[in-house]
């Protein structure tokens, strides 16, 4: 894991948020290749549950949502932890994480029933804490201009149902698909950006006719973890976790959990949730509209049940990054230069591979070749999120490519200046293929799409 | 204006925010087809700012920053708007908004001097507000806790400054670019979604030597302006405003706004700013941390300008759709159907369009036809945003096509099923052809691409 985060903050990808300031507790910057991994894992979810199919719309709807939202949808009431206090400094702690005197995850006391913070020994009675993030619309912070950062974006596919539903005539079964940031004022955070208070979901809320909701989640299951799967995060690392009855979420009948073998455990990655009526029929009561469903061929009415698949970008990037990473002692022996430090390889799948192709002139200090990469690197610009690079011998620029996960790398060389044709190297297999400069655009997208 | 509002409630555009709760003021929800519409935009920003340039890196931030953020920025001390309130019902008013003894823009009162709420002519003096919403980082809801949302994308591409420019090994002018939302407070909102509460930026802070910040300003505000333009806004619709030197934010040199003629009137569309190196230095000084630029060919050190091309998503979706909105009275001339409503034909550019193809059977109760379409359909569907529509008369269809702006209709008829072409229809033209169903995928690429 440590050399994970390393990387993460040496070429790019993610940085501690606010690091200047010395940070502020889990929250997570991503850096310019991070944001790219990220967009092109969004644009994969987008291409596969909006594009390809014909059942599922988008919505992008904003952070701050009517405050009775969340009295209906139970949050107000139910998203809660049990937080006990220090009498003598204030610290909170979790009390559901007390286990046999010791604060679990939570610091570490000299003594068992000891405050980690200033060895206090009494705490008050636990008390409900909201996860809630509050705010206040407009100008006076009262309760009645208290409104809260929503801690799922599902809500909003049920308070625009019928928005949604008749504007663009879908008959059930159909989803309401939502990309966006959600936020959880955690108490116990921690493992990188596991868990962070402010993180990004890609929910589908995907509503059936009653009855036909067991299938359909079975369904759901499936396709959700063929979807990670198909991403890069290897099947071996992945299991189901089904919740038991007594455990389950306020508003659920069934919940499994696709967890992920990370580096500190196996841990929720993915859930899929039956929500039955239960959001559609609070937002009913709470609002006297009625959020049913009208059913033309036979003629029937009915509030709609619903599967949740829901997945936290920031953690499924997480896994994808740890089963990607591969390291080899002592380096790969492509090139003459010995290589005396690890070696490291992000084996990320194309499709989501930050940058795309590098392009490297052989040598830096001969005017024709550097003149001919510039050129192919024009060339190709318009097509990849592409990276040129001459600083280094050719050996460690692969190297730095490899590291960031660049499935292709060109190189010009003198052969080019003749035949007009360049190396291709395969950053996995490391074989290296002559292509003609007017081929490479074609080539390099049809194997990118494949 | 209230034929654009109309269309995007009736097309699943865009929706009043928790609308089934009455609405939170100046809050938005994007329906299905504006949710791809504005993907549609972003994409084409960061296609245009991240793939096809190599001087700009792209990082991705969360909504709350290290709180000495906003001490450091400015923000916390400058960000307010003047409020006065009433003594008898306390709403609050924005000051400097009073003009002539009355408030322009926030209510009607009987008489001049009047609260617009309750009629009370007595008001507090001016306070100064501050427009960030404020939250609480844990447990506990004190000063020490207090957070803020953002007011701007823009601070974290410069407290990340030295974290982007070292992992990416920028070599300055260069540029770290957001898109995400903001937040602002605002107490005076309206004209749809052109001031809201929650909105969201494409900003792009550019960084270079301080001496050559004025050439590089006139550069971008022409770049920001194309960009703009290219996107389908009319170039006689948008007049460059240049801030008065006693009217400057606190942070800027030279600002010139690029406003656009919304129905409402002239305003403000987007901005370009020269922010000097205002921001750098006051987070070293807040941080303590060094937020400087090694040049190494010249062998000096300095603290960088940057120039802030700055991007209300939302205001330029706004643009968009009133520039592509045509209303043509007694509708067009088409079908032998007598039409009397007006028709609406959306012109949006091709590039941003939410459904670029439509495919259409030409009668519902073949089934030879409606098998053919289905085929037809999911043949593009792995390429494109793609309807398929079998309901009603299809002059009707063609015309929901045009209202939600998509270029080209595919129509299935009775010569598909001997010849295995189609007719491709254009939006703007009508015009008909007949198309090959094989060559189909690669006719519509290519004019989706051009």
């Amino acid at each position: 894991m440590e050399k994970i985060v390393s990387l993460c903050k040496r070429r790019g990808f993610i940085f501690q948020s606010s690091e200047i300031y010395g940070g502020v507790e889990a929250f997570w910057d991503y850096g310019p290749l991070g944001a790219i991994l990220k967009n092109n894992i969004k644009n994969e979810w987008l291409k596969t549950f909006i594009q390809k199919r014909n059942d599922i719309v988008l919505i992008d709807t904003p952070v701050i949502m009517h405050p009775k939202t969340w009295e209906a949808s139970g949050h107000i009431q139910n998203f809660t932890d049990p937080l006990i206090e220090c009498k003598k400094c204030n610290a909170r702690f979790r009390a559901d994480y007390m286990k046999d005197g010791n604060f679990v995850g939570q610091g570490k006391a000299k003594e068992k029933n000891q405050c980690v913070q200033c060895g206090g020994k009494d705490f008050t009675e636990a008390k409900q804490f909201n996860l809630m993030f509050k705010t206040f619309l407009g100008s006076v912070e009262d309760d009645a201009h208290q409104a809260f950062l929503r801690p799922e974006t599902a809500q909003a596919m049920f308070t625009d149902f019928v928005l949604a539903q008749e504007s663009m005539r879908m008959k059930i079964p159909f989803g309401i698909a939502q990309i966006g940031h959600s936020f959880r004022n955690e108490i116990t955070t921690g493992n990188f950006i596991f868990r962070s208070r402010e993180f990004e979901q890609a929910e589908i809320e995907y509503f059936v006719k009653p009855g036909n909701d067991e299938k359909a989640f079975e369904e759901w299951v499936t396709i959700w973890e063929n979807f990670i799967i198909n991403l890069g995060v290897k099947k071996e690392n992945l299991r189901r976790y089904e919740h038991k009855k007594e455990s389950l979420s306020h508003y659920s009948k069934r919940t499994i959990d696709i967890e992920y073998k990370y580096p500190f455990g196996w841990s929720e990655l993915t859930g899929i949730a039956n929500r039955t009526n239960y959001d559609l029929s609070q937002h009913s009561k709470f609002s006297g509209k009625e959020l049913s469903y009208f059913d033309e061929e036979n003629k029937e009415k009915y509030v709609p049940y619903v599967i949740e698949p829901s997945l936290g970008i920031d953690r499924l990037l997480l896994a994808l990054l740890t089963d990607a990473f591969d390291e080899i002692k002592g380096g790969r022996t492509e090139t003459t230069e010995s290589v005396k430090e690890e070696e490291i390889v992000l084996r990320l799948d194309k499709k989501i591979a930050p940058i795309k192709v590098a392009v490297l002139p052989l040598v830096k200090n001969k005017e024709n070749i550097v003149k001919k990469a510039k050129e192919v690197y024009q060339l190709l610009k318009p097509y990849f999120m592409i990276q040129y690079d001459e600083v280094g011998s050719i050996g460690r620029r692969y190297r730095r490519q490899d590291e960031i996960g660049t499935p292709f790398a060109i190189t010009v060389d003198f052969e080019t200046l003749e035949k007009e044709d360049v190396t291709l190297r395969d950053r996995d297999t490391m074989k290296q293929e002559r292509i003609k400069i007017r081929d490479l655009a074609n080539v390099l997208k049809e194997r990118l799409e494949s």
